[in-house]
């Protein structure tokens, strides 16, 4: 395992925990490497000289922007790579071998959460047939969610990943802080938040959307404009969200 | 029931199965009125002369601004009359009679989605402290989650409920018509937004955080820029967002 995040801690315990050994793990933060190492029995180390050829495939859970130059530390090893990023290209790898792939977990991870491995839809993506064959038998061991994805797609699903998780959770935090400038208790919205994603789980948001905006109740939403009237940011993200409600495409 | 909505419809199931008899349903669409009125055992009018007295309580669920006028020709019959709305102040009602509340069940509610109503906030202000009991004590017999709430902080709350639920459910469907036009398929999403949902039941939004904007990795973002190039909303949406996750208060 190459990188100690969010991505890296969960791919690792999944791994794990369906019988792979995880033989090091790699981080420039020793602390970190160490921890990720100590819960998967694997050894550690922070520095890239010392990484072990002595495995099947190195798995790069890395910032976007260092995935190349640590591929390039690596391609000595001549083992299979993969990154697991949404937004990197598969040619990055290939510009260091032909030996490479994608392994691409579709999900939000946070280190002291823990989720079921089984669900996160795993994107697989390999430099020539044989290579996506055994990625794909790979993450048969940890997921029910196989897809083949290429590189393009890849793009246009972390893009659409960004608009289902990131914003929404920003959005959840706006509307914790108005709560919490008037005393209210974020306890009274996460039922609400709950039954937003439950609902989008058998139906299409279109079908399931409420609120003024999709009523086209002007009263209400001029009522909200006021109510932000001391926070410009918060006002216009409110009317350029209203506004793409009612232009919503209800088909 | 004052209404056949969705509010109307979740709300007179709730009561309906905890015990109480509901009278009559009453909506100016008599096919509406009807539907639920046999759902719940109750009879149906379209005609707002024909409401009978025979009630404890009046409950108006219906659009924000039809509600004065229908409190206007309720009051006559002397009843408890109650609103449901979370943009609504008391005082509207109020204008008509002093026997008067509000009974806002804080959640988003489709017709054809059940819900379990006992994990339903239910925000609840009377006229007077014998008016606000009586409706905790009816609110008690179906929801878990009683809280006083006055006209002000309902506000606030609806406001904030807009952010929390209605934002985040166009998102989803930003993100599944971009997955649409590149033949991808939404059930890719639907695990990362429910388990995005799941994060914020235990912890703050500001604490599980992902993507690229937290992360200021400003390369991602920009080719994010680029795929929505042939769409300015979206494009302006996704700064608009990703300026807010970066000017995040952590705390």
């Amino acid at each position: 395992m190459i990188g100690s995040g969010n991505v890296s801690t969960h791919l690792a315990a999944a791994l794990k925990n369906a019988g792979h050994r995880i033989v090091q793990v790699y981080s420039p933060n020793m602390g970190h490497a160490s921890l990720l190492a100590y819960h998967v029995g694997a050894e550690a180390t922070d520095d890239i000289s010392l990484i072990m050829a002595d495995t099947d495939l190195f798995i790069i859970a890395v910032k976007d922007d260092a995935i190349e130059a640590v591929a390039k530390q690596l391609v000595l090893h001549e083992r299979l790579i993969v990154h697991t990023s949404g937004a990197t290209e598969l040619q990055v790898l290939m510009q260091a071998t032909a030996n490479a792939g994608v392994f691409y977990p579709l999900q939000t991870f946070s280190k002291d959460k823990e989720l079921d491995f089984r669900t996160v839809p795993l994107c697989i993506e390999g430099a020539n047939e044989a290579i996506t064959k055994q990625l794909i038998e790979l993450g048969q061991t940890i997921s029910n969610n196989i897809y083949r994805v290429d590189s393009a797609q890849r793009k246009i699903l972390h893009l659409s990943a960004v608009f289902a998780c990131n914003f929404p959770n920003y959005l959840y935090y706006v509307a914790q802080k108005i709560l919490a400038q008037h005393q209210l208790d974020f306890n009274l919205l996460r039922p609400l938040i709950m039954e937003t994603a439950v609902k989008v789980q058998q139906q299409f948001p279109a079908v399931v959307q409420t609120g003024p905006a999709v009523r086209n109740d002007r009263q209400t939403i001029a009522a909200h404009l006021q109510l932000l009237d001391d926070n410009v940011f918060l006002q216009t993200l409110y009317q350029l969200l209203s506004e793409g409600v009612m232009k919503m495409d209800k088909n």
